[in-house]
């Protein structure tokens, strides 16, 4: 089943975060994990109504990495998508596009939402495995934080479990993934400047697909094979050149 | 085309209707239209941040039925659907049905919201062609007004033309990406029998992540460096032996 968790990233305002709790409570979703979050105090508790339960479970986290720490599938929002593929951190998917993906999921799926006047940094970015934009006018597609979290948990409880499909790879073996790819860049010398770019859309892209456990296993298969071969040849390599010594 | 008016009936909190009025401007409707309501200052202002327009705008009607005077079609929504035909007023549809339904509507469709604490009255609602209602978790299914008006607000917008996409990777381009995974498994002597279901399993992941055109050069980067590589390595390799021939 799919467990989802609502992380706030640097929440200024207390009511949105109140009002959080109770869109969370309105769609059936538990957790709460609130990373460097203002104070919590009458207001949020007021706003929260029924979800105030939400509110006194919440965790706090010392970062982003920390809270979303465990989760199977980190989907990032913003309120800025773009169509513009040098600004790859920013590519975006629908909330429905985010929803039927996941309906089958089996496990967390940790929803970032950034501060209310900045969102999230770049840096917060390239943690998340995609990216959702929730499609508003370009007149003014800056949404209030509380009413961003209900349409996407809308949109998430909404989409009913589709036809059962393959077990998903987990979150621990979709870094194991990343970092084969990590280690292949390493032993071809791929060029430095360019390994942040090509892992995060690489990130994106195994977020998007949702790889199977099956999938996962294949593709680790040709990954290691690759940075292994390598190695070997290069052991070999050097050592000719150390026999005169 | 069709134009959105929204109607709040007895607003007690000014936030609220602030709220409303950015979720409004979000999602490109334009008229508010207050029944009752509280007084509206500071707060109100404050939340609707670039939505201030729409409230200034704001028109104050004495009843429900002047509200909706001239409109083409009067949703009510309520956050108690009911399946019993007895009580005929509450049979809902869900937000989703409303906006396919309106969707190529030509004239004012009024969306009418209700009191904070108890909604619409029985005779409020005999006053609307039809009643909405988000479907939520049956232990707390009230929203917040402002996030039921947004969802409202969302789901009559997206229906629609879907946002812009980035660039897709080409057919052929997703063609030599598999090429550069064969070539691959080809270098490293991947066990040929494992070598059919891990190009399927490949071309499914990549069909289902439409990954964009930097997505795909990023991908090939890594897949043909590592194919390169290894063939380089190998070259020398056999060069050695044949030297003292």
């Amino acid at each position: 089943m799919r467990e989802i968790a609502v992380v706030l990233v640097g929440p200024k305002n207390e009511g949105n975060i109140g009002a959080v709790a109770r869109a969370m409570k309105n769609f059936g979703a538990r957790r709460l994990v609130l990373v460097d979050p203002c104070h919590i105090g009458d207001e949020a508790r007021k706003r929260a109504m029924q979800g105030a339960e939400i509110l006194d479970a919440a965790r706090t986290a010392p970062s982003l990495e920390a809270a979303v720490h465990g989760a199977d599938l980190v989907a990032g929002t913003s309120g800025i998508a773009t169509a513009n593929e040098k600004k790859f951190l920013r590519i975006a998917m629908a909330p429905r596009d985010l929803a039927k993906r996941t309906a089958a999921m089996d496990g967390t799926l940790a929803l970032v939402f950034g501060r209310e006047d900045f969102g999230l940094l770049d840096e917060e970015l390239a943690l998340c495995d995609l990216l959702v934009s929730i499609p508003a006018s370009p007149q003014y597609p800056i949404l209030n934080l509380s009413h961003a979290a209900v349409i996407i948990l809308y949109e998430l409880a909404v989409v009913g479990p589709p036809m059962r499909s393959s077990r998903e790879a987990s979150g621990g073996e979709k870094e194991v993934l990343h970092t084969a790819l990590s280690d292949l860049m390493e032993a071809t010398d791929y060029p430095p400047h360019k390994r942040a770019r090509t892992k995060v859309m690489f990130r994106r892209l195994v977020g998007r697909a949702v790889p199977s456990k099956w999938e996962f296993h294949a593709l680790m298969g040709v990954l290691q094979r690759a940075t292994k071969r390598i190695e070997r040849l290069e052991r070999k390599q050097t050592k000719k050149p150390r026999a005169p010594r």
